[in-house]
């Protein structure tokens, strides 16, 4: 006898689905088409230079360590480094508080693996990060949600969320959202932290675009406001119930698959349990690269340089979807990171205007993409980030026709 | 009121528990000491040469699409040397069968995330890898075990398990075992297939070390047997009911987290959805330049090279040991790989030997390391891969200095 595959798959794997971005990307990368769709760092500015000399000069002075197997934690100086950054922003951590991750889309799950139950709740932001999704729910989580406004999550919805769902913790991106490109208020993130220590629920603050402001006031993550409420600041190292990640995806380059969790030290020693049986540890090679390229403060200079392109590419996608969006349609003002978020009229499904905008060869990723609960019909992400500003200003007309035509159309 | 962690964790933690190995090797790092301990391939055999040209290659030709995000199911052209690897086995793969991993870790996590409900139960050999049980206990797996001899997994005494406890699958390691050191001869894979076909149980193939033969005649992998019994591969492609799984690890460099999965198709889309939420893809520069270094035949030419080392090593230490290790001391025989297993007598007992082992310097893994069940005292692992002929020979006379004085203690 033999038993089909299909009777043989976890209970877990129901919930598993393929990303719907994903798919859309292999469409959109077809010739000719202008993809606003997929959040791809720009690669003309990917280091190539500083990375192949990082790369000569790891493998002639350290090459047998590179190549070897190292610890789960991560590579020391790395580490350190991280350590450094976040002492930057006020963050007491040692190098006890870090562990490398093999992008932060490996936090998300080691996060999920050490934290979910079945049935846990998570509460997200409406909309929320698709990735985070994809990892929880292979854990069984269950979602509630608090929308997002223009500061970011409604926090004053939240307590009563807490109270009806008693969720395991609370899922967050505080800067230039994904898919929002909202930033979380300074007020919002205190009463967040305080609703969190009040009712004993963590956060978990996923920031992969905090560098990556263009213009306004750098505000504070909410690790740091939570580490400075909480006396053991003065203790001389990091404690708290906030699980921070961040990545150098966005700052130096997706492929290297380089992310970082910072959080107390016990919460460390569970997710580098859960690592070592995951992928034992973060690829060798890649951290000793990364380090030698942005050791001597490259990384400051060249995200300096990433945050001018990007401000250009926005300014002139908001310039042409001013000129050119039917005035039904409304956006968010991103002050930085990679995305906007577009709002539709009632009458326009961004699932069908989509087939219309591939006609016209232009993509975007539908709303329903970032939601756990299948809204987001009447709204679309864009990224400014991947596209020049040519390209941006073309995708955008064309865009803007596509909706033009939706409009016309009888509902 | 805040609530500590350590009630927040997930109910799977429980079982998990860093790999005592792992601590052990800090110990065993330690200068002086010449370390049987650690399964780490010869870094002096690191082709740095090759991979620094290759890095240079990937750069200049493709240095923003080998910085970038890249799809989950891996790198085509790497993907591409994988089948016709496969094919040289015999087994009619595509590419729609393979994923690459980051490293043969993950894809037993992978395995683990997809097939594994909680308490069910996975027939293993006694003694198995000890990263697999990590793997499969992070899914809240149970165990049961098959013991071994020097034919590999006592395929006779497999049947009754099946009936006893309805495994979700078997996973075995057929050639070269970590840490037994022999190899499931061709009669057992035959049998071992028939009783995974009759019984409908799966079987999860773990080869990191096949291509490590350094005498003795080839064995067609499980999956091979398993393909041609069943008439599918007729119709051209791979089919069946194992999962293969193998690494760069062992044959170019650990560092670069590089193994792979072949599978069934329906099982790859399974995995793929899994691996996205897990890491979103394997890193891409490693991915690219592994394929540079191996794509034009390097991999075959260096394997050879690995071959004679370890081999000649291997010779060196069953010699040291017939002539220095006690009488009552026995030990298997390996026809390739990384390790051997050492049987002491009932009166030793390996932890506290490894004290006494420590105290002369050498350092080896207890035998308890690699069993479900705390089984092991009586036994340790030793590999042969990592130190000189001149440190072997010399870590050999003081294991065995550390066995007598050991054996002269009262019980």
């Amino acid at each position: 006898m033999t038993t089909s595959w299909e009777y043989r798959y976890a209970q877990r794997t129901k919930g598993m689905r393929s990303s719907a971005i994903r798919d859309l990307l292999k469409v959109a990368s077809q010739p000719g088409v202008i993809s606003l769709a997929g959040g791809m760092p720009a690669p003309e500015l990917f280091p190539l230079k500083e990375v192949e000399e990082a790369c000569i000069r790891v493998l002639r002075d350290r090459g047998s360590d590179a190549l070897q197997y190292s610890t789960t934690e991560g590579y020391p100086p790395l580490r350190e480094l991280i350590v450094e950054k976040m002492s930057r922003y006020g963050i007491l951590a040692t190098l006890d508080n870090v562990l490398i991750t093999s992008g932060s889309q490996q936090a998300l799950d080691l996060v999920g693996k050490v934290l979910l139950d079945p049935g846990d709740v998570i509460i997200v932001e409406a909309p929320t990060y698709v990735g985070a999704i994809q990892a929880f729910t292979a854990y069984q989580a269950s979602y509630a949600s608090v929308p997002l406004d223009d500061e970011g999550m409604v926090v004053d919805l939240l307590e009563q969320r807490i109270i009806e769902t008693h969720p395991k913790f609370t899922y967050v991106l505080p800067n230039f959202h994904n898919p929002a490109g909202v930033t979380l208020s300074r007020e919002r993130r205190e009463r967040l932290v305080s609703l969190s220590r009040q009712y004993g629920v963590p956060l978990v603050e996923d920031d992969p675009y905090g560098e990556l402001r263009f213009e306004g006031e750098h505000i504070a993550p909410i690790v740091v406001i939570d580490a400075n409420r909480n006396g053991e600041q003065r203790e001389g190292y990091f404690k708290g119930d906030v699980v921070y990640m961040s990545t150098l995806s966005k700052t130096l380059s997706p492929g290297l698959r380089l992310g970082w969790i910072v959080a107390p030290v016990e919460v460390v020693d569970k997710l580098v349990q859960a690592k070592q049986g995951a992928d034992l540890h973060t690829n060798t090679f890649s951290q000793m690269v990364a380090y030698e390229v942005i050791r001597d403060g490259f990384l400051e200079k060249h995200v300096r340089e990433i945050r001018d392109v990007y401000r250009q590419r926005r300014d002139a996608m908001l310039a042409t979807m001013e000129e050119c969006f039917p005035e039904e349609v409304s956006w968010t003002r991103p002050q930085g990171g990679l995305f906007l978020w577009v709002k539709l009229p009632e009458a326009v499904d961004s699932q069908e205007l989509l087939e219309k905008a591939l006609q016209e060869k232009v993509a975007f990723v539908p709303g329903t993409a970032f939601y756990a609960d299948g809204r987001g019909r009447d709204a679309m992400r864009l990224t400014f980030a991947t596209c020049s500003i040519e390209k941006i200003d073309q995708g955008i007309r064309r865009l803007g026709k596509a909706i033009t035509h939706r409009l016309k159309q009888p509902a």
